[in-house]
């Protein structure tokens, strides 16, 4: 790679000869495969409305918690970066701050998406700021246009359960869009009571006791289910999960309504909670996906000022043996049930995530997420969990992002890690080149179309 | 490797020309040294019945649970693989699930075995089934054959403490077989109150009080020692240790014989019992081995249909540093006392095992153990703990298997690792090439050797 | 590297050709860089008196306690390695295990050592001691003349806060030495109520009260300002912090005073007093560095014999998350407050440590330290921050030691180290060559002088 030039054809493929000879051949033949997006964040409204960006600053700046939280850092307040901060000055900032992203998975984003996007294949500069804006306008650069040119197959969003899905009814019935965005029950907000506004979800869910909660949760999921959901997805600190019975499921929920569970008992409430979404994923069929082990909102003033998603959730330590062995036991073997574990501790993916999956049909292995998804970090997770628990019992890839224009960078970067890791195999003796790209193929196509039921 | 070939001579070694060359040069000096197998599983009467295999289904699918675990998470229930699955339909559905394998390391030494030891040299096929029963009867491969033509040294099986070991004297004692196989004392189910049936064995033991019960497992040591034994083995969840004062560990023994422990008293009786443990090796000289760190029967509807070992043991977080500490300011640098701590958390590798082995003359760090003893979970472990604690404090390899035909093929997977990290460090100028002869050569024979006192 | 020649002029570089390449020019760039060492243990007298070191073994071995370590695992006592036991003879013991080092960490820097400063380019051998001894009386040798000869821009000790740094003021008056030596406040045993002698430390510093108390602490920061110091560090076990009101404060005092506080409190009165150094370092400008997660002394009885620092400190389980929340709610976007964080736990620095750093502007990630600060270490470390954080979120590297003869060689493995993983992003396309020699340059640089305020 020379400074003009971000467009390497090898790049992120393994130095040495023959490895990448291998690596190149394995990524030719998943480069163009359809994109399968099981799990993101994209505003499905983005994809109605189809207008083009206004400028190159929201878009690849002020939109994304993983760029702003990283000027933050350096010394940059959120102020100068988001709400009223005038877009050109941001654009200024940024480029003035463009080694700060040397090394992470945000600049090589940004690198794909600068340079295969938008055509800019040095450093962002100050003056690129109305080339860039003028760019925006083409009709090739709106959502829509993105959405073909990526080969995007299907693309999940995330939802409130009390959401009507009406943009995605529009965008479905839409005769000029012919994609298929599909919506995903998040109820993270209705299961747990110590979340702020959480008694007046549970009364606007209509239910007035707590078996009336979970029929009220089941018909939401119904609903998304009729609008093409097939996932839920649960995000929390900690995987803990519980069966109770149901007086003392009934019990802790009147005291949760009245405001009156002390911490341990939400944490109880919020365990048996995990515990029956199992239960009505199984019943109904919507793979059940957890995204655990992250300490949400940790710097108090930034939320009070600037709301969440601002930069500052922070992992921590993380278990799924014990935590999950009440879910499992009574689920870990249920007929079609399907449970997506995400880790973003890494010390349990050759720990417990792959020899979890190695037994239990239900699990799958998240792919790496977050603050993981990144070259290196995806090499460790294949190197973490393929050797225990294989190719096959994974999620694939999921781009996670809010970020739309880096979705199909994002996926690049994972078929091409992965085809690296496999040639790397190759050259060890340990698969034959045919062997390898069956698995490569399977990776981008089979193995996450069936762990997610599409 | 080539579809037709499972057996490139450099697999496994590092792809780079100039480390593969060294690599290839250091492996030369190893791959037919003898084997010291100190820790595994396998019967002993398997070697004195010296009965032909009958089928490749019971050799490689239904008796090795790390196979049956994986097609199980594939979706094939252990019914159709244990018990009376008829051997043919077992290989059937192994040969379906070929893919599923790939990158593991069970799929590893299944080549391995298949290419070496069965002249297989391609993906298994349904129709092979008769050709293999019928090579299966050839002598070459009955066990004592292998025995010998795998060069093994030394091989420890594990035993229950009242195990009379006539099978190993049986074995001894015969003149056709020269091999020389040792048993191992496994006391767990003798030390730990909460295992089902504790009690009667304590009363087949013949201990009515705790001093008599330590005199008896004493006695058992001794009986082991008289047989050949030279480690007794220990699987604990927690590797937690504590000196209690002779009261109070006859009051609990009452209390346990009584079967009223309570689960805190019968954690504290387990970790009292492996400081025992403990001052036993100290006296009578058996190396002491603890594996530590894995939830056993994670799934128990499958412990109650199919028993234990079937695949659903489960690692957990592990730490060493606080939970030994009283062992260790005991006997930790007690003269010839040997500690061999396995671990299966690898974020221990470098906190606490290497730095613990490189200050307590006692401590030896167990090599990789059950789902981390794989190609790159081997390289992994020794980046983590040699720079701490150099070569020289380690166990040496340890197959930790049941299936007898993958031994060789699992000692030949850590010998071609250890010479392609030795190559690295002579590429990288940290060791000439010289002194990576030696260690490799040590690494096989002289360390394995010492750290069990073979 | 052949048996003759330690010094293969590419020695930790990356194998593949290509990668080596360009490893070689980014590490031209900063080969000769002066050294920057804002942390670390040389005793300031060192300089001051600038004597000739006496002989190799006190030089190399005894005052070394990651040697000694080693040795005493391999087998030989500390009586043999310490106190009276005669150079000659502990030289002799140190040639005899020299194997037991290859691959460590401590073996490079030897080698380095040996090499580079002593002209010793194979194994030492006991008949090399007289003509080290020879060797080491050169004027070159000597301390001041090494200070030079390694191109020290500025060098930190560590020191008690109650020091009068009479013999930092001398080495600054010094008419005939020109090297800048800070001194650096390491308040731990002023902190922590159950160290012994607490108290008497207290009733030293002259307070009467908790407020008394916080003043003195505050005037002995004052007095280092003035003497040149840069920062204050603080050594835990775990980095617990909380907010106490005054009155709480001066009550767990009196009690801390009257030595009657339990283990749950004294915990609490440490974390308070972390809690209230980050307040001190907001006010009066020290950068805060912590290291945590080490148990120290683990064998009573070898800390009774030969005291602390004699190789069983042993690292534990760390979290920071959740610990450094209060103090990060609290100071973590503090105008120009600097909080370098130490962890010898790497599960933490993918999930803890580069997530904070890439979000607090206070936060620096610290370099690998202690165990970790070693070629293979050093390159999971940058794999495991560098795509959440980048690489300007660092301490840059830290020697951290007492061995002043290796400081040279070991800031050389971390530029080795560090060139060979920016060439590696080269050829995989992730930065350019221009991009990696900038960050190259500023990581011994720019980067530790921002984070250090130098």
């Amino acid at each position: 790679m020379s400074a003009d030039d971000a467009l390497d054809p090898d790049r992120l493929l393994p130095a040495e000869d023959r490895t990448r000879g291998i690596a190149r051949e394995l990524y030719a033949l998943v480069a163009d495969a359809p994109i399968v997006s099981p799990h993101g964040h994209v505003d499905p409204r983005l994809l109605l409305d189809d207008r083009p960006y206004a400028d190159p600053a929201g878009l690849l700046v002020s939109s994304d918690h993983y760029v702003t939280r990283l000027l933050h850092a350096a010394g940059v307040p959120l102020d100068d970066l988001l709400g009223s901060a005038r877009p050109r000055e941001v654009w200024r900032v940024f480029c003035d701050h463009w080694h700060w992203f040397h090394g992470t998975a945000s600049g090589f984003w940004l690198r794909e998406t600068l340079a295969a996007v938008l055509g800019v294949r040095a450093a962002p500069t100050p003056d690129l700021f109305d080339g860039l804006v003028e760019a925006l306008a083409q009709p090739r650069l709106r959502p829509r246009a993105l959405f073909e040119s990526f080969a995007i197959e299907v693309l999940a969003t995330t939802d409130d359960p009390l959401d009507d899905l009406g943009v995605h009814d529009a965008l479905r019935d839409d005769p000029a869009f012919g994609g298929r965005v599909i919506p995903t029950f998040r109820p993270d907000a209705y299961l747990d009571p110590a979340a702020p506004g959480w008694s007046d979800r549970i009364e606007r869910l209509g239910a007035s006791d707590h078996a009336g909660y979970l029929d009220a949760l089941r018909a939401r999921r119904a609903h998304f289910i009729e609008h093409g959901a097939v996932s839920a997805d649960h995000g929390v600190e900690h995987a803990v999960t519980v069966e109770l019975d149901p007086g003392t499921a009934q019990s802790l929920f009147e005291r949760a309504r009245a405001g009156r569970l002390d911490a341990a008992e939400a944490a109880l409430f919020r365990a048996h909670m995990l515990f029956e979404s199992a239960r009505m994923s199984v019943d109904d069929g919507l793979v059940m996906t957890v995204h655990a082990g992250v300490q949400r909102n940790h710097h108090r003033q930034t939320l009070a000022h600037f709301g969440p998603d601002t930069g500052h959730d922070i992992p921590v330590a993380t278990s799924f043996t014990e935590n999950l062995r009440p879910l499992l036991e009574r689920f870990g073997t249920a007929k079609d049930f399907h449970l997506v574990l995400f880790a973003i501790d890494e010390s349990v993916w050759s720990r417990e995530l792959a020899p979890l999956a190695g037994f239990y049909p239900s699990v799958f292995i998240g792919a790496p997420w977050w603050f993981l998804d990144a070259p290196d970090s995806i090499a460790r997770f294949r190197s973490a969990t393929t050797e225990t628990a294989g190719f096959y019992r994974g999620s694939g890839f999921i781009d996670d992002t809010r970020a739309f224009m880096s979705v199909a960078a994002r996926h690049a970067v994972s078929r091409r890690v992965d085809s690296g890791f496999l040639a790397r195999q190759v050259v060890e003796g340990r698969m034959t080149v045919a062997e390898a790209s069956r698995v490569a193929i399977d990776l981008v196509g089979a193995i996450p179309r069936r762990a997610f039921k599409l």
